[in-house]
């Protein structure tokens, strides 16, 4: 065996800070003379031999990875199965990690890779081959449970509040003859974390937003549109957040973001912001606007929080820690200590208990309307939104983002599949 | 006579900056001992003598002005017909006017306010009441004529060009197993100014965005597609920005973000970005995912550019000295004397010039595929984005955006209408 390297890679969705993680990682690594590589595309990149060498890359590009957003080996959306089910594939992985001498594996990314990073590191076990899996969490949907929150939320959280916060003060300016309902549609699919956090916009029942519609709270129309009403009456304008998950009581979506065809056989991609602000036009009158921001909420580094950055970075930084340390099968995770004034440190946790699991929002963190957010949930979001780390920008106006070399690995093996 | 008030408005889509331009004019006014008066929602604040004082905002307040965006003094989208269909209106300006001794009139808009200041300084002058009207130029669509620019279009050009390069990186780094064509809508019903903002996020043809769609080159559906899956097939990915103006060969929207209804007569509020994204989909088969920021471009206030910030800042503080001076029937323009470095000045130029043109794009800014920027849309555009504001952030994560106290002046008059 020779001195080993670090394997990294990147799944999932995006983050505005998964980069950062990426920096730490590189940087820690370089610390102890542990050579990095990154798999491009994921776990894909391991199994296709897919592998880039990060000690071509300068410590300066390294550096500017943590105000770069994106995913800058790029990330995947692929599962493996069960080890029985993708028997071939997981044998593959433990051959290309074997010819590249790669002992220790960080894989970037939500409950589906912390399962992907267990089952390798107990095929691996298994095998006889020494390899120390460690996950490394990421996640805008905030949803992976143990860990305090996820690296990626709290910018995406604060892009919302903010982006929400600026649009209410353009509807309260135009709502006398114009715009009286402005519909906001966040990501969350699953869970209201990002809905929640559009309501640290504003305090109390006349600030914006008015009406957060949450995957938690089934939709009742009826309902919504009194509350609308009353709002519109009371304020003069009204500003409404949806979550993307929003279900109808027997638990259908209320919009299908992807599917939905019209009477021609076309794709009807309207999400449910527009068909929510359709519903008051129709039923209210009132004259709407509605926003999709879609991927800018999770990749908008230009208004970034600090403590997500910082999060972000110790996760990658402990990942590399417990790595060589040899503590196999394990997650470094965000602990809080303290509300206020906020403190949080970083900890081990096992990946069975994250694996595969999803954290919902407590109820305690919806108001009785339904529709706002309460004070535990505020005591609890405010300090993941707080602090700016705004990237370098160039002379031209634009952020100064990085671009990798992203020098390939020459490849040992013959092709797979 | 008294010493005579200055009364200052807001009309049309509010911006960025709006405030920034209000924040100058009464820092101006003040220094000059002038005492100034708004108008609630535009010109119907006047009509209504819906007035605030000003002076019973602190200094502090006024300055933060500068950071905050929307309208503090509420807008309107409300065109005054000639003084012959509206003469009743009219006359209820002057007598509104008189009544609380405004001898300055500055309307902050786009071509309809310039409209209405002018034709208001003519009536003023029939019926020899001394009245001096300055128009003061804003605008996130960019058509106004003479003026170099319009204040509010720097900001949202930047926004605009910094969003599309966050979200190209997310699109390339998940374009390998899911999305591979992201399409983003900008705001430009009539000319294609963001929508060119947005080729200044990338350089060459395979940076995003590799298709811009703009309102002034008619959509050819089949092109259009064939030149998607050709960057697919080069690039891996796809980022289109499509203006909410785009149009047929007949002239006809290719989505009507106001309207349309379903079979079942339910409004339909897709914008042109779904609509291209669904095409896409339908016809190469490809994962797409889109975006309408809507409101959140002309409202980013956080992601301001200083140029703009500092010509709205300019054109206010002109405006007064054009005001104070009696230059009566002048918009302060901003003419640009050099590309490179950028330099530029404030000039008065006539209302008749500018009231109700529309500045379009020129044909030499589109380059000869239909579907990019050319060198001279750079030069011209580039020095609009450049630099940072951001405004300050409180504690808690949030701009500090401020909010005015709006202390209404008492009515003179009995209600109008």
């Amino acid at each position: 065996m020779g001195k080993g390297t670090l394997l990294y890679a990147q799944s999932g969705g995006v983050t505005a800070v998964i980069n950062a993680t990426a920096s730490a990682v590189i940087q820690a690594a370089r610390a102890k003379k542990v050579k990095v590589l990154a798999a491009r595309n994921g776990i894909l990149g391991a199994l296709r031999e897919d592998l880039v060498d990060t000690s071509k890359e300068t410590a300066a590009a390294i550096r500017a990875l943590a105000h770069t957003p994106g995913g800058a080996f790029g990330s995947c959306r692929y599962k493996l199965k069960s080890p029985e089910q993708d028997a071939a594939k997981y044998r593959r992985l433990l051959e290309v990690l074997k010819a590249h001498d790669v002992r220790w594996f960080l894989y970037n990314g939500g409950n589906d890779s912390a399962d992907t990073s267990l089952k390798l590191s107990r095929m691996a076990a298994e095998s006889g081959y020494d390899l120390t899996c460690i996950g490394v969490p990421k996640t805008v949907d905030n949803d992976l449970v143990v860990t305090d929150t996820c690296p990626g939320f709290g910018s995406a959280a604060k892009y919302t509040a903010v982006s929400v916060a600026e649009a209410a003060l353009d509807v309260a300016a135009m709502a006398d003859t114009s715009t009286k309902v402005f519909v906001y549609e966040v990501m969350g699919r699953h869970a209201g974390w990002l809905a929640a956090a559009a309501g640290l916009a504003g305090q109390g029942r006349d600030e914006a937003p008015q009406v957060i519609l949450f995957p938690e709270v089934a939709y009742d129309e009826a309902k919504f549109l009194a509350r609308v009403a009353e709002v519109v009456k009371r304020v003069g304008w009204c500003v409404v957040v949806v979550s993307e998950g929003l279900r109808h009581a027997d638990g259908r979506f209320v919009a299908d973001a992807g599917g939905g065809t019209d009477a021609f056989g076309h794709s009807q991609l309207g999400g449910v912001g527009p068909a929510i602000a359709a519903t008051v036009k129709d039923r209210l009158g009132l004259k709407v606007h509605w926003t999709v921001p879609d991927y800018l909420q999770r990749s908008a580094r230009h208004l970034a929080s600090k403590t997500d950055l910082a999060q972000a970075q110790a996760v990658g930084a402990k990942a590399v820690e417990y790595a060589l340390k040899g503590m196999n099968g394990v997650m470094p995770v965000i602990v809080r200590t303290s509300d206020s004034p906020y403190r949080w440190k970083i900890e081990p946790a096992p990946l069975e208990k994250i694996a595969n699991a999803e954290k919902k929002m407590p109820k305690s963190f919806i108001d009785r309307s339904g529709y706002g957010i309460t004070g535990a949930c505020r005591r609890y979001l405010q300090p993941l939104v707080r602090g700016e780390a705004p990237p370098p920008f160039r002379p031209d106006g634009l952020p100064a983002y990085v671009r990798l070399r992203l020098v390939p690995v020459a490849r040992k093996l013959a092709p797979f599949g």
